[in-house]
């Protein structure tokens, strides 16, 4: 049994390595085994392949065990170009490095340590400590999170030790301890309740433009929204202007509406300029992205491999091989 | 039964009104009452004072119920000058802005998110997007408490949440399901453990440079130490050389080595300038002062007062009244 790596996964060789409890032979193949057929003559019935995309244009894959997906997102795979036996599993991870961002930008909102510091000096320290102006607490603050996937979920245990009430707006999420779970038929009360609101739902038809200029106003006028999500789930036009016209506090945007798609390509994130205005804290999609997210996502594919070798159910399967 | 409001106090008088369950008459004395007999005639022998100062030089203080001290800090209270009949209360509560402050720093320090936003706008967005570098994580890693006290607790619940491994130093405390709890003689362990350290223990003639050059080299070379003490609980010229030499990662420093004792006091905070070096992360002292702060510690003495009145049994004690 083989593991073929291919293209950026052959980075992740040693940390995969480093924790296969099971003997196995790691295989590396290029990027462009992604998508031709060239390289499929040595990939074997029994073996696994670890990869981010994976299509056919034109065939079909041979049969393998298992495809394993180095992240959460499948947009990559095209299910249909592989053999109806092959399982494919995906790992996440990034549900810690999302909760961890959205509390520092939500705890920095209300301290704002980091222009504090950038004006400590010896000179003004007499003043500035003296003059010091109050500033905001999370603790007894309402946080409404839409969304209760990994990442609401990740969210709200870390709100809830801060003393925050936590109402999360999700049909079909199981409820917790860290958070009041409410159907999608309650957003208007969430949204006119929380002191902070984070989109954590994925982007489906369903929830494109669902924080809309209505959505906006109901909000409360010193609300934070935070987008940890995807863009369009948030009407651009609309949260641009609930920023500019402060109907909103202001925004924490990690995620945009137009990425680049190639070297050559370079869109503006945005059609309007959000990173001019104050009250819009503008990051480039870098939430999630952290050294440790990778070593655990290798780690964790590593233990599926194990499970696969010694006859115990994989986890995180997106489909069971036939 | 009258409610004295001393000087700074009389601000909060909207605020103590407004959590009084049982009637009572407040009244407000000026500044000077905290240092003088002048304006004792008006204080009966069951009236409360709240005033965050009070000595009285040459004489001593009439019989009153109950001084409330509206802070932590007995430093300006002499307790000597007081009738001793007078029961003596003070206030908390700011454990909570402490604590969010040390991890808003510490998730900061690993994130860098102000940093990313700084550098955010149209041009660079593609570049910004495919050149992201990944940044650091609280999970996982372990975080060191020197005292484990209020402070100390309420740091270590929320750094529990996140899912650092919390190691606490103090002889006296209770333990907690938030932190493994050592002895002091165990200190040198916790030093060369945590990945950050944060100093939360009072300034006592036991603990006044208790982190020395010593402690500083037995710490990891990536750790930071955050101080939300007291300044000289860390001796300033070894904190200076450990974080220009790069001996520890860096410092979150929001106390000092010298404070303005009047309006034309003029001192540096410290004797070596740690705003110069890019890994200290200097504050004037800002960590609990927020606009909470001040309702919550109203609220309680209000609730206090009411216990008075009522017969019940006074919170956060001092000392009992004769």
């Amino acid at each position: 049994m083989r593991i073929h790596l291919v293209g950026e996964a052959a980075e992740h060789a040693a940390d995969l390595e480093a924790h296969l409890q099971q003997p196995a032979q790691i295989a590396v193949l290029p990027a462009a085994a992604a998508h031709s057929d060239r390289h499929d003559d040595g990939i074997g019935a029994d073996d696994v392949v670890v990869s981010l995309r994976f299509t056919r244009p034109g065939s079909t894959a041979p049969a393998f065990r298992l495809l394993h997906v180095p992240g959460a997102g499948l947009d990559g795979i095209d299910l249909a170009a592989l053999h109806p036996g092959t399982a494919v599993a995906n790992v996440f991870e990034h549900e810690i490095p999302i909760a961890e961002f959205v509390l520092a930008r939500l705890l920095e909102w209300e301290i704002r340590a980091g222009a504090m510091q950038a004006a400590f000096d010896a000179e003004s320290w007499p003043d500035a400590y003296r003059g010091r102006v109050p500033h905001g607490e999370l603790h007894g603050r309402t946080l409404g999170i839409i969304g209760y996937g990994r990442i609401g979920q990740a969210i709200a245990t870390r709100a809830a030790a801060f003393g925050m009430r936590v109402r999360a707006v999700d049909d079909r999420a199981v409820p917790s301890a860290a958070a009041e779970l409410l159907p999608q038929a309650r957003l208007d009360e969430v949204l006119a309740t929380a002191d902070h609101l984070v989109v954590a739902c994925p982007l489906t038809p369903a929830t494109s433009g669902l924080i809309d200029r209505a959505a906006l106003r109901r909000m409360r006028p010193h609300a934070v929204l935070v987008n940890v999500s995807r863009g369009p789930v948030v009407d651009e036009s609309a949260l641009f202007d609930a920023l500019r016209d402060n109907v909103i506090g202001g925004a924490v945007i990690d995620v945009w509406y137009s990425y680049p798609r190639s070297f050559e390509d370079r869109p503006a994130p945005a059609s309007h300029p959000f990173w001019e205005l104050p009250n819009a804290w503008c990051t480039p999609h870098s939430s999630a992205w952290t050294r440790e997210l990778t070593h655990r996502r290798y780690r964790a594919i590593a233990l599926n491999i194990d499970r696969l070798l010694t006859g115990q159910p994989l986890t995180n399967l997106v489909r069971a091989g036939r």
